[in-house]
């Protein structure tokens, strides 16, 4: 991806880190190690192939001091060098700047609070009583409800639409097609229907959240679901009614987290994850994809109940084994006794059961 | 939540239960049991803690007979305690008045029949020949193909986008993002290519069905998928071509239907199930989170295959012995044979097998 | 589903088929084997039962030679009757006609390129710089960031949405609230705190591509991300940043494909599939519905990890001697060598272990 042109000694400050090699060098792009050619600046983070490092074509490499031996070329030294990169690229490419201004096709009720330093895109629709605070950027199509609350500096993506009574924090971004505050899914049997149970509580966002396109968070029953400062959401994740998910914690893409369950602070929760109603996940868990998580984790730590695919004539006989697999351990267990006194009949044994 | 001011008394004479207490009590908000204080009412049911009842600090508790003797305070007494929950919160919290009109950006074709009665919100596309009812609301920026009918009292909410042909029935919800009547997935090879089966049926829900938000629902191939009266719907279920759901039948968020599935009435299906194409689920069939369903379920019953995780270590080890199940099954039943008759060498047993 | 009348020999003739009994009859309608009238052209596949195409009341039937001895009614006769049938219902129900233009309350920055054979509906909005080739169609409220460029013949339902610099090829299909080129999930840990990684790169979708509704294809890190000619792509599915998919694979929906992984072409897989990150996926692999894929697939072949659900009580038996299937393998063994040396000891064998 080609960038302008920078001086490698300018970046290396940027981000305070230590030059090694041709301080004026001119860097006009940014690639995957693998990839970079002359010009380009790349990272390195351990655990990739040193090989990959040591062969790497790339105008100069950010890297840590562990790894400085391995690339003979122009380097800037740091202790975190993903970190680095990513204010490299910050810096780089910095986001596309947005003049505050309200489109003319713009639909906001007249008692809407909104900060001068806002900019609404084509077909925005704000509703009574919302507030849109400082540096706001709404892009095209988004809908807000009434007395929806943005804090500064969020960044709304097309068509997300924000159910009234919601709160979202400052710095935030919202990728396109989300849904913040739909109905909680709740229903109250009564003579072989259901009624609907009214879902009156909100959703609130803390600042420095990110939700991603087309995942889903759903407002609380009576109280508010809410998100914690700094969470990340991916993609198509759904969040129930009345969910609360501590600070700093992510969630990859199509997880789903039933309602009323506490995920602590901390945690690293992979895709298409599913967590049960009603229970806690303890601060700092973390959870591989496709794992079912059906009660509480008290105790932080890695869990996991992913299941690898085999090739299916093979997998085909293991899952059959599943049935009887009750019945195996009762087997074992018999010959096992029958082994430890080789003299006892059968029918004793099972007595003995 | 904050409600206005009502009298126990007339909140009781609204569900038709017994008030035992102070009549002229004096209700200002609602609450989920453990969080309510003097002023707020809320409900019991059978399966919590009754220490959580019986320590509550609630002004009022909707409970069952069966429990009334562990709260002393003032109770409204119903033998459905959730049911009248929520008509107690639809009678505090009603649907904010949607007056009848239609926005002046609303883009709508000649053709269309629209009953005065109507709502629709800025940026809302009615194409040619659709038809909609008394006392429908679509709200901002809904797409609404051509010919789709929409049934009296339906509420649908931004971002909805119906394609042409759909029938949606009376007093339906279907929340923001949802997708009815996209395409099915369909292709006939040929060769080494796909040709696209076009998908020329459409979509039929009936009264009473809510679809959660960015969920989709498929349009038929030659006729229709239908939903039944009633139908649920979470968020982010995928519900393919030609499947029929059985009238009152629930469906967790991010659950999938393939295409040509038949489930019956009354099922209870949790989330991020997977239920294979071409089979039946009986009426009444209830199917745990994250379960794969692939094959016919012709009697009703409660069904899962659901794998808990577990530390991460310990469970890799559970994983990697299901390489070897069916091998175990052998060597085990090897072992029968020759803890039966210990007399018999190794040889005669495998010619055995 | 009814269409205009039709004899059965242009119908042949359109396909290239053999037509058998009479030639003038008349085709007025098309529907499934099972359900097919008199008038009604269906098809039947080889592996449908026998006797429902013995008893059908089809006025005609698309079928390979293998079965035409099987219906004595009218036929037509070709080697692959379902790409047949696909032709025909194109031929019956060809798209609706979107004559070109552009509504007039489209939004469109000033500089971008539209050919004049292009349709675009209400409330689209195209920004700086996007190209859109003839023949493009973007239905209502589609969002086209800025300098994303549009193939020939493309056709864009209502509610996509697709971020800057993004590339879609010729006569793609891309339904209802699919979101193209959101960023991909990375954040680098720095302090307790996550910086996002900017994403930019793009996203590339190849010719004759079709996207389902509401999903979504995140854009790349450094380099794109790329979906090659003919990949079809079901509802709900998510495809992380910098994945590259082959040409004419085909993904059901709800599956997921975690960031970088590369998968072949001419692949099938399954719904609800859960691909990890930076592997691998051969060429003609094809992955049941519900499966997990840790590691790469460098084998083409069928896999399979979907575990059946079953009745609950005896599915919670024997999910919990998971817990013991580590310790059953090693009693079994240590069984074995017992049985294999029946005079040796328990503690002999211990140490043998």
């Amino acid at each position: 991806m080609k960038t302008g042109t920078h001086q490698l000694q300018d970046l290396a400050c940027h981000i305070g880190g230590e030059l090694r090699g041709q301080a004026d060098y001119l860097i006009t792009g940014v690639a995957p190690l693998e990839l970079a050619q002359s010009g380009d600046i790349t990272f390195y983070l351990s655990g990739t192939l040193r090989s990959t490092l040591q062969s790497s074509q790339a105008g100069a490499v950010i890297l840590s001091p562990q790894a400085a031996e391995d690339f003979v070329g122009n380097a800037i030294i740091v202790a975190n060098p993903y970190a680095a990169f990513a204010k490299i690229l910050h810096h780089l490419f910095p986001m596309p700047r947005h003049e505050p201004g309200v489109h003319h096709s713009v639909q906001m009720d007249r008692d809407v609070q909104v900060h001068p330093e806002t900019r609404m895109d084509a077909f925005v629709r704000v509703e009574s009583g919302a507030k849109i605070a400082a540096g706001v950027w709404l892009e095209t199509g988004v809908f807000i409800g009434a007395n929806v609350e943005i804090g500064a500096g969020t960044h709304i993506y097309p068509g997300v639409k924000i159910y009234r009574n919601c709160r979202i924090g400052e710095r935030c971004i919202i990728h396109a097609g989300a849904v913040i505050g739909a109905d909680g899914f709740g229903f109250a049997e009564e003579n072989k229907k259901y009624i609907k149970i009214p879902q009156v509580g909100g959703v609130q966002l803390g600042n420095d959240v990110e939700i991603g396109a087309n995942s889903c968070i759903d407002r609380g029953v009576l109280t508010d679901t809410v998100l914690g400062d700094g969470v990340k959401i991916d993609n198509l994740v759904q969040v129930g009614h009345n969910v609360h998910i501590g600070a700093h914690t992510v969630i990859a893409g199509q997880t789903g987290v039933a309602g009323s369950t506490h995920i602590g602070r901390y945690c690293r929760i992979g895709g298409q994850v599913g967590i049960a109603g009603h229970i806690e996940i303890a601060d700092g868990s973390v959870i591989a994809g496709q794992s079912a998580i059906t009660h509480s984790l008290r105790v932080p730590g890695v869990y996991s109940g992913v299941v690898p695919a085999h090739e299916i004539t093979r997998w085909r006989r293991i899952a059959a084994r599943f049935d009887g697999l009750d019945t195996l351990f009762r087997r074992v267990k018999l010959l096992e006794k029958k082994s430890a006194s080789p003299a006892s009949s059968d029918g004793e044994l099972l007595n003995g059961e």
